[in-house]
């Protein structure tokens, strides 16, 4: 194919192919074709394991796709692109996102959205938009995509509406975990919830994304962040996010929006609920405070939940809001994270509990399954 | 009692007293004792009749108080104050205000909360704050006070904290409608629910409260409101209040949520919900479009109602919120509101549907219990 003076052809590269629900990824030689039309190949150098990664992996819900290629959060390399891409070069620098921004519909163009018609999150296809078909093959059987980024893979092929250009300067070895998870629960805190300084924040769910919350209310100057978590093991890894206070559900007798009314006074300022649990969610939005409280709800929930409340709990002045991918636009908003890395506000480094070479990508779905590890590196060329 | 070099004495006057749930209001000669500390005594020239009153004087779901002076909604002018007033002078014009505003509380000092702790609405309480008793008296015997306002007398004792002092200019007779509903709908679309010019609005519940929502939603220049009510009859008045669109669920074999989705190109900006209706609730925070929709409540529910909803609506970025009072604190607050008023920016006489003089006022609750009017204005001096 050729493009401009450029020729770009398929690259042969290894990539790490989930063929079964739930069973160990293969290493595999994977032919990865050259980027259509408003695509960008990557070259992958670092990416990180996210549960969402292992949910789809384990599809127990959801209409399973298989052989498919996983990742999503990532850092790498433009390495070539398609026709009609005029705002990546090779050589940039870049995030791959599992969500997109084509900024021409109706959401890139509010302010509040970021859920691009185009490219929002789509789990179950398995194809580039352009022509309905995979840019991966085993010896000419496709191989299905993920969330549009499948960066288990040295070579990936995304729309460019899914990729943020970043400063060429920061480590994407660190930055890669901006891709996802720790964007969107700091996005919520930052973006959503909005606390102001010196206010109360509760964080129910200490995960990476929980975590993520945590420190944006650090970063906003929260003077109290109360941590939620079935898990009370959590609480001392939870100290070096900010959180100041630890409540476990399991130690009460009464609800924990009780509890943290009775902590606080009346209620929190604000909530951010990390777990997808609908009981959580609801005990996050009862946890803020009348005249003010705003909840905001991140956690993914099962499909036949039903989020309950009575309605004066709202007439109250509480506010209930969701997000999604923390209401970052991804290439409008996520240079501006990378630099909150670079000025030292955000801190990284915490959330890298495990580092693994590519060949060894199947541990890094153990210790997430074990819960040992907020984030684990896979290092691509190791 | 002497304060200062006024001599401040009770006051004989007639009021229209509740003697039982559901009865006709009987006029009887009261005794109005003198306002104590941080209270002031005010001689009411126009009221009128809110559904609050109807639903407290039906007294079928709360405990019932009676003997009763109900009336919340009026324009009076300050007869006398108690020890401790200095922001108001005998001769102010006033809006008595069913819930208050102390300046001292944390909802009082935040700039989000209109839920003041000290004087927020308390249905349940007949009797003034200061000493546990109630100022009105027959031959010795007391006579509950409503919401602390208890305007269905020629004379009554308020707490300086309810009391919102306003332009002398403004006619009574018509700004006496600002205590109560008609700020309620018209806050909770200009404060709360804050459509931008362009947007499309829905409206649940044509009544005074949704109509008054609806001119918040004209004067913040929406492009489209949409009325939604199951008694078609009120779209007609409607269209007066800057309504351009009717929905009658009747009509419809799909839920409103989905017509309305349907209509607006995956739904309106705002909506706002005045009927208190749970499932009205629900398809008013349903029908708001992802990623920036904001469904605002209004309406009083049941006691035993849940809110119900899946919580992924949530998740796509839409956002639930309540209001209480259309979050206007009354004294900070309603002087401005009085304001758009007087500089024709917000019509107030479309909302007056009836008149009648105080004698007369058990036709008010006729008019209401039937349905024919929005607000009926209730002349004392007639």
């Amino acid at each position: 194919m050729v493009f401009g003076s450029q020729l770009i052809q398929c690259v042969r590269n290894v990539a790490a192919v989930a063929w079964e629900p739930g069973k160990p990824l293969v290493m595999e030689e994977v032919e990865v074709a050259p980027p259509q039309a408003m695509e960008v190949r990557l070259k992958i150098l670092f990416t990180s394991l996210c549960h969402t990664d292992v949910y789809f992996w384990e599809a127990k819900g959801q209409t399973p796709l298989f052989p498919r290629i996983f990742g999503h959060e990532a850092g790498g390399i433009v390495e070539s692109v398609g026709e009609g891409v005029t705002d990546l070069i090779p050589g940039d620098h870049v995030l791959p996102v599992f969500t997109g921004e084509c900024k021409e519909c109706r959401h890139c163009k509010s302010e509040e959205s970021n859920m691009c018609d185009l490219l929002r999150i789509n789990t179950d296809r398995g194809v580039m938009l352009n022509d309905g078909k995979s840019r991966f093959s085993i010896k000419g059987k496709p191989i299905y995509h993920f969330v549009g980024t499948s960066t288990f893979s040295e070579y990936t092929v995304v729309h460019v509406g899914c990729v943020a250009k970043i400063n060429p300067a920061a480590p994407l070895d660190k930055v890669c975990i901006l891709s996802c998870g720790i964007s969107t629960g700091l996005g919520a805190t930052l973006n959503v919830a909005k606390p102001k300084r010196g206010s109360t924040v509760a964080i129910f769910g200490l995960g990476a994304v929980g975590l993520a919350a945590a420190e944006g209310a650090r970063i906003a100057g929260a003077s109290r962040i109360i941590g939620v978590d079935l898990n009370s093991k959590r609480f001392d890894e939870a100290k070096k996010f900010g959180v100041t206070e630890f409540v476990n559900p399991k130690d009460h007798d009464k609800p924990v929006q009780e509890v943290i009314a009775e902590m606080t006074g009346g209620g929190v300022d604000r909530s951010v609920e990390c777990t997808g649990s609908v009981n959580a969610m609801i005990s996050a939005f009862e946890c803020v405070h009348d005249g003010w409280g705003v909840a905001v709800l991140v956690g993914v929930p099962n499909k036949d939940d039903a989020f309950k409340t009575h309605p004066m709990n709202l007439l109250n002045e509480k506010t209930l809001k969701g997000t999604f991918f923390g209401n970052y636009k991804p290439r409008s908003d996520l240079p501006a994270v990378v630099e909150k890395y670079m000025n030292k506000e955000l801190e990284l480094e915490k959330f890298i509990t495990h580092e693994v070479s590519f060949s060894e990508i199947n541990k890094a779905f153990e210790y997430m399954l074990k819960g040992d590890s907020l984030r684990c590196i896979i290092r691509m060329d190791a």
